[in-house]
């Protein structure tokens, strides 16, 4: 008998469901719970989307709800409450997947919940299998190395300020900027200052209705979804 | 009948066979010329022992060599040479799948192969196939999050001096520094003047030699292996 379950995050990739690793695959098909954070902005998950498509069973699910809310209180008190039920399954000897679009250790809730679990758990085993990123998907599907060589890479959520981009501009050969649909017009106006730089804007990589344009300026009046990245890259002398 | 075949780039994940993705495995199994960058490195390149373990059959293989060599005009040379022998098998309809240990975008010798292509041969249909990167497989094998909500990320090649080093530590709440194995014992000296920070080191994640640790100062006598990793955390107040 097994005393407890295996906690394992698993990275589904960017929403392709051919992106999936063989890893994930395989652990999808035969873990008992599937554990899916649930928010308001998508109708299903985008990661369980992946996981139907990838693995020919009907999983037991455990929706976790994450508020939409800068109150640290409220979001530690989230992740309390989602770490006790998915430790409730765990000491019930049940195998945990939490499912994570891209990769569990880039921006995902998941690092809160294994947090939790190392913490008040420390007996379980804990498997993080990695997925693709976006921030790798993007650049194939434009078809441009990211870095090359001894270029350095700087990769930004949405909450920065001009200065620190300028900085980071200044000592980084390509950066990446996630989420960037809301700051796209001020982003882009911030950039006119440099001769130097290419930029490429990526929307929805992978899906039906993906753009992706080299002349970001060209989409600044169109209502752009969240999952959008623009790569910042220096012309090479 | 097919004008030309298809160039295809494609990464094989951290080296483990189970991180191939489905798509990277689908194209392997089909495609006609595995297109493979020799070097002196290893007796077996890395990227093609993934393949043979995830596609079952043999390929016909195209050894390419690309010279360890700092001289920038050898390199043009043993690209563009490269290139011709590439575009050789795609004019005469082939298929060509150049494989990547990790991903096509990131530090990889197929950026070099793509520019040859798309310049020379415009024609050729180009398919990037991402793949996981070490940047975040390592991680996965640490159970540490690399960035989580706002944090911001830098990747560092082995080639920076220190003055760079304190700039990007100063700006960033992670810095994961690549192929590190000569130069920890340099930087780990120069992380000691500062009390908030959590280092990792990983080599030969995936292997079964694979070393993980929280202690990077305790590994700095051994010969470590060129796939290794550091990981640079601030800690959270």
């Amino acid at each position: 008998m097994k005393l407890t379950g295996i906690f394992y995050g698993i990275g589904v990739g960017p929403g392709d469901p051919e992106l999936v690793t063989l890893k994930a695959q395989k652990i999808l098909s035969r873990v008992d719970i599937l554990c899916v954070p649930k928010s308001r902005m998508e109708k299903e998950s985008l990661a369980m989307s992946v996981v139907r498509a990838v693995a020919d069973r009907e999983h037991n699910l455990l929706e976790l709800e994450f508020p939409m809310s800068m109150d640290r209180e409220i979001l530690e008190q989230s992740w309390q409450n989602a770490g006790r039920q998915v430790a409730e399954k765990l000491m019930a000897g049940q195998d945990v997947a939490f499912i994570t679009i891209g990769d569990p250790t880039l921006y995902s809730t998941f690092g809160y919940l294994l947090r939790f679990i190392k913490l008040n758990y420390p007996q379980v085993p804990v498997e993080i299998v990695p997925g693709v990123s976006s921030i790798t998907a993007c650049p194939a599907a434009l078809l441009e190395p990211l870095v090359e060589g001894d270029e350095k890479l700087a990769v930004v959520p949405a909450a920065y300020n001009l200065d620190d981009l300028k900085n980071i501009i200044d000592l980084f050969d390509t950066v990446v900027l996630m989420k960037v649909n809301r700051r796209l017009p001020e982003i882009m106006q911030f950039l006119q200052q440099y001769d130097n730089l290419q930029t490429f804007f990526v929307s929805r990589c992978g899906y039906p209705d993906q753009l992706t344009t080299a002349k970001p300026e060209t989409v600044l009046a169109q209502n752009l979804h969240y999952m959008s990245l623009l790569v910042v890259k220096k012309s090479k002398p």
